[in-house]
């Protein structure tokens, strides 16, 4: 056996991937691994303008952002601040939140009301029945960091309007007959302010107002509106339905039977 | 007492709405209800041009559907078609499939690896690692009625491709150390279909392969998925991560400690 050829066999022998590494070797198509089958999209030659790509990108977030697929996150990417101005203050939020109230609306219908006062539904507060959004116009549409201070200055104002789609489900919703309870991450100290705030927005009946107590601080908004739903169910109500515009106030033990995710592409509470 | 006063008395008595229904009385501001404060937005005075009108529609129904709001539904809706198929064949889905891998990829990289080997990501398969846009597009693209016995000919075929984003999610977090757990809704009958299609696609090695047995028929996909995720939390696995175009693959107890939604405008499985 020539030399060449032992040395070639140690070699592959330590070092096998030079056999197939090696621009010189004439590969065998057998040992090659077939390039695996993977989706191509028919539009994907087109390269999109830059305007467009950013189009795309936002989209992209704010859909992450509204599947909870997104880690915590403190202000909207500056790249789309622009973007979530456009999407807040125009239609397609409107839009956004009508569609999430007739869901909820047809859903309701179709729950049994028994006659004894236990069927509920929750309403969490802050950009679910009131908007913030005159705040949020003088403070970049949630691209900058969220300052507590003046948050609670206008909380005290007491002048947050109603999103109409959500004042007219509500009515709907206490027509129907469901114990209405509003569970909030306001602390208890801004309960009279809510009040006003509420009435003056045209939500003037309800059978609970629940506010972030002593007790509350510290825990993040799942664990206090869970425990909350908790304690809500203990006292025997049944909760049909659950709306929020953030996962915090859907998700954890117990859950609503079903809940509903308003928009809300302008901050994040955990 | 003139005796039109006392009827007038009388009246107001049994008739006090009168009072202030009357049109010839003036009425003192304090009387009349405050018309509520609603949020108005800067742009709806503009009237969308039918087209425009469509998207926003049908960008509204997509959310609904991602942030699962929908009533269960068997079929896009027939003013959606287009819509779905331009999103589905074009940049948009691709964008918010790689934003959701991507996401998966920033918090599994979080995630402490213990040396047990319990570390698990789960990962449904179609339309999560596996695309049957090949198929949907010769049917619609979720526009027309699902058809059992066509749809099993297609993944009888094998042929499905990787979703691109997917693949390279699945290749990283397995490099990372997590165990690997396929839990999906296709039957046992389809494992031997299954796995050769998996690797075709680039899907070479698991942990684990779940599909639908004899005792899950009937079951919705929520409870047979979660039910899975108790008997691989029994068995001692810490489920860190679970991706699913479904919100039936996220849901019910136990919950993963986070979950990936990809999109899927196409089709809904409770």
């Amino acid at each position: 056996m020539k030399s060449s050829v032992i040395l070639s066999l140690i070699a592959l022998l330590f070092f096998p991937h030079l056999l197939l590494s090696s621009p010189l070797d004439p590969i065998e198509p057998s040992q090659v691994l077939p390039r695996p089958l993977i989706l191509q999209f028919t539009s994907s030659l087109e390269e999109p303008d830059d305007s467009t790509l950013n189009q795309l990108r936002c989209d992209s977030w704010r859909f992450a952002a509204e599947a909870n697929n997104l880690a915590p996150w403190r202000v909207v990417p500056a790249e789309c601040g622009t973007y979530v101005k456009e999407y807040v203050t125009g239609q397609a939020y409107r839009f956004d939140l009508e569609m999430a109230a007739r869901e909820s609306l047809i859903y309701a219908r179709t729950v049994e009301i028994k006659g004894d006062g236990m069927d509920a539904w929750i309403f969490d507060i802050d950009e679910t029945l009131l908007s913030n959004l005159p705040y949020y116009a003088s403070h970049g549409y949630g691209s900058e960091i969220f300052n507590s201070q003046e948050f609670d200055a206008w909380v005290e104002q007491a002048i947050a309007p109603a999103i109409e789609s959500s004042l007219i489900l509500y009515e709907e919703v206490r027509a129907l007959g469901f114990k209405i309870i509003f569970l909030t991450g306001r602390s208890e100290g801004h309960m009279n302010v809510t009040i006003e705030n509420l009435k003056r927005a045209g939500f003037l009946h309800w059978d609970k107002l629940i506010l972030r107590g002593a007790n509350d601080r510290g825990k993040t908004a799942t664990s206090y509106k869970s425990g909350k739903r908790r304690e809500i169910e203990e006292e025997g109500y049944r909760i049909h339905g659950n709306s929020g515009d953030q996962w915090s106030d859907l998700l954890g033990y117990p859950v609503s039977s079903r809940s509903f995710k308003l928009p809300n592409p302008m901050y994040f509470i955990p």
